[in-house]
């Protein structure tokens, strides 16, 4: 592997190009190559992304490519999808997607790709799931946005709703990226406090909490409803992660992961906290759920690993 | 004026989100308000940024809102317009955007608005001079964005074809943004070092500094071609032009200002190069253009002036 | 209060140009004006500053001034007293260091200063105390570092220990910023898990822990032993103090903050986690603490109470 | 070469400890270690860094060490030497830091290493051609600090005297890092304009020029009278300089370059503008001197070559 810290992006979506623009801003990459089916996008978007360089924090070469950038790429970010449209489901689209990844996999792969793959094409814990199938990469190598955009929705809802910093709100959406989510809440805190009983004290009413879930479940929709798409918050929320693998950082955060065994589960990937570094996921932290939050991870499981067996397999 | 660093945005099109977006990942404001004639995608707009706050460098709050807020605001970017399509001119859409322009401008200053107005919204000189003339602020403190993106273009390309970084390129793209701009090349500079002794150094052809302002004049339509619109390069441009006013840079930036005989020319707002600090233009830099570029910098002018007289004074 | 974010330094010592230097590269301030009482020490320290900002990332005015230059400033940062040699506890210096606190105290409210004071000097907790009350400023807006930099030397070393990145070391040091600190590691947590549970899971011994406090609370004596004083670690922390104030960030951070009864004591400031923003401190972040730290809390409480009474308030 | 951007700084003295600072604030390296013949000093400089990690925007590992950190490291700083005192020139310490240089150097090359050494000891001319002689590396891979500070200040104080931003400020500090440096005014630059022209316009008087060039030459002599060193500036240029290596930023700085016939002078290293990457040295610069800066340029020259032939050669 080279010194070069390069990123190639898959899929120049809005989702995509936000991760790309935010790089733009903050630096923290050497060279950024993007590859679209249709490569006359990716010119454009390499375009107006090196127009901005001039008045850039970020230094770094930009460019649009072909699969054989990704050979000697620290990280493939892949976000070729289908969009999700008002009214779809995230998992309408699963076979139209599955598709795509296994063709996105097989090319990145054929380059000689010996790095990380961050997937976010949704519905993201099955198209991470087939990106590892179909790389045949070591599982910690192959990482899902997961719940990572869900836990930051949560922690900035928490943060307006108790008036203290989001980074002062330490709390996880766990499960997968879509309707059977789910908030571990007995193992929230604010600063080194439980949020429990902080809100015993402030006399808040614990139905709050399930009014915050519901509005971080339903973020998406409401964008959607509105702007028909959403991508500035999944943007940061990559960059988050490209960030966390690269800087080495051991950092927590929600992605999707592969399980094996570490919540009672296996053999699918799935939203849970992880230590992120330089080699992908160091592990998954386990921490102690309760009765009820336990049965909502199966059961959330039990959704994906059907998806999974069911549709997914299949195809692969 | 208050302590907090306050910007508006109005218009909540690719343009402006492109820098909002920017400053969630450079920092620099304190509040972000976006105004949209359509409030609820101003709303979804807000959504998306918000939660990316958690993994953001800037910390600011944001929110979507009316006009009102713009009574305390430090400055007012306006973005809103009709999208230039494909095979449309900037100019097409002149008589649309003015009276849009006219309605934003009389609103902001409904408010009691007593800050920095900076224009985006194309035909972006006319745009400018209308929403001078409307808010009847003082001329230095209405800004239009003018060719700050074309001169980005110009660097970046510049500093592609010598290889050298586009900090060290120095050079400008003056006059109207649009066809009849124009680069004044004996006034061009590499560290500091005359551009066209390097050409002649290098054995490289003047007909080069042709063909790069050929790609810069025609990179709008070249990137709309390709994606539909343009819109993370000018995001970066407000962004930088934000940061010089509020930091009081006292920076030099080729944009719109209004012309009181600095090249000879008055009564218009045209791109030329300018010091911005804290009060907006301080002063607009006068470089000694030969005869070829004076010519053209009066072509362009005239340009705009039949169209603030012909099509927008009526208009007023 | 007007527009800048003006920042003044009481004390040109290696802690307070520390401090200075790092905003350099930081940004995050629009002035910055040195106050020392070698006048000519201070107009070269704002000289090695100024050279660098060519080259800085943070555009700011800097120069050297009197105690007139608080009249408008948004906060003034006290790091003015005696050096602490080798072989000399933080408590042997406090009589002399509380008549330079009371003296530029004094200088500091006669330019008719109304911002908030951060107090660095040390015994900081009883420097703190003697600013606000020489000063009769709300007692939300005298803030002393307290066990800031302490908390932060506790995270990197359990950072180190756990082999996880410090932003998920959730960990106060409480109590004096000396010898009687405590760390209340039932309240502690490495994400959303608990210390203890982690340490046990991993078959850690309880005994470790202790060896880290011990360590964080040599860690001066042993920097002192090695460079003679210490000053880069507490520069960072000045630096993300003033940060978490002019940006309103309501984050926790663990100050020297007056006690009103939220640990059950009075009239003394001391070091506690507390919620900070453009007011200062906005609340003391009540933990729940066990009786063996409470009691350590109380005696870390009377040791500077003595103190104060016995010590520094027949000198006021 | 491993992905790895491992800085190693030789020499924790205030200049090197203030680069060392500046990274802590600025990011942009993945490992620091420290060297210094007090290994004790090193381990207490780390550790006073370490602790601002937590509050630190840039993550990174940091560590005391000896020479065998060199081998995989990407660059070498070495500020080791006898710092210059009150009276005392930079040449005076000349052959004390000759035999400091050559023990470092070869130390650094028995590890194996094979990156680029930035030699920022003085007198840092004479130092840097040690650094070359001894290592054995490529000439472009040994840079010297030269100029690189004298130009900041140049452009600090322009920036005062004619109220713009010293980004806009295109002016060289060139020759010797001492008394017989000059800048050549004719080409300088503010934005497009050359400089004479705008003292013209402005009714400015030439003299004003020489003035400020004398500023800038007794800006160390003045610091040091004031603070004892002078090491801020020249901390935030080191860290210029390694960004722009380690970005591979094609950017022109003025550093101590070794001469091939550029300026018309051979066999030295000199401060000039040069173009700097991942590489080193690009390529020199080649202004147009006027026949007075060219005479300055060769006397600077014979000042150097006196001291490399008399006094250093026969110590290597």
């Amino acid at each position: 592997m080279n010194e070069k810290r390069k990123l190639v992006l898959v899929g120049t979506g809005f989702v995509g190009m936000s991760m790309a623009y935010s790089f733009l801003n903050t630096g923290g990459i050497d060279e950024l190559v993007l590859i679209d089916v249709n490569h006359d996008k990716a010119v454009g978007e390499a375009m107006d992304l090196q127009h901005g360089l001039p008045y850039a924090r970020g230094k770094m070469t930009i460019k649009a490519g072909g699969y054989e950038e990704c050979k000697d790429a620290s990280i493939v970010v892949i976000t070729a999808g289908v969009t999700m449209k008002e009214g779809e489901s995230r998992l309408d689209i699963a076979v139209k997607d599955t598709m795509i990844l296994k063709s996105v996999t097989e090319n990145i792969m054929k380059s000689g790709f010996d790095g990380i793959i961050v997937v976010a094409s949704n519905p993201v814990d099955s198209m991470t799931y087939v990106a590892q199938k179909v790389s045949g990469l070591p599982k910690e190598r192959v990482i899902g946005s997961g719940t990572i955009l869900d836990t930051a929705r949560l922690r900035y809802l928490m943060s307006e709703y108790l008036d203290v910093s989001s980074s002062n709100i330490h709390a996880y959406i766990m499960g997968e990226h879509g309707d059977s989510s789910f908030v571990p809440w007995t193992n929230a805190y604010v600063g080194c406090k439980n949020l429990l009983d902080i809100l015993d004290e402030q006399g808040k009413d614990l139905s709050d909490l399930h009014e915050i879930y519901t509005q971080v479940q339903q973020a998406g929709y409401e964008i959607i409803k509105r702007k028909r798409s959403t991508y500035y918050g999944i943007g940061l929320s990559l960059n988050r992660l490209v960030h966390a693998i690269l800087d080495d950082e051991n950092v927590i955060l929600t992605i999707s992961a592969y399980q094996e065994g570490e919540y009672g589960q296996e053999g699918l990937y799935i939203g849970v906290p992880a230590i992120i570094n330089r080699n992908g996921i160091r592990e998954i932290v386990k921490l102690e759920l309760n009765e009820v939050d336990q049965a909502k991870f199966d059961a959330s499981c039990e959704t994906l690993r059907s998806i999974n067996t069911g549709t997914i397999d299949p195809l692969l």
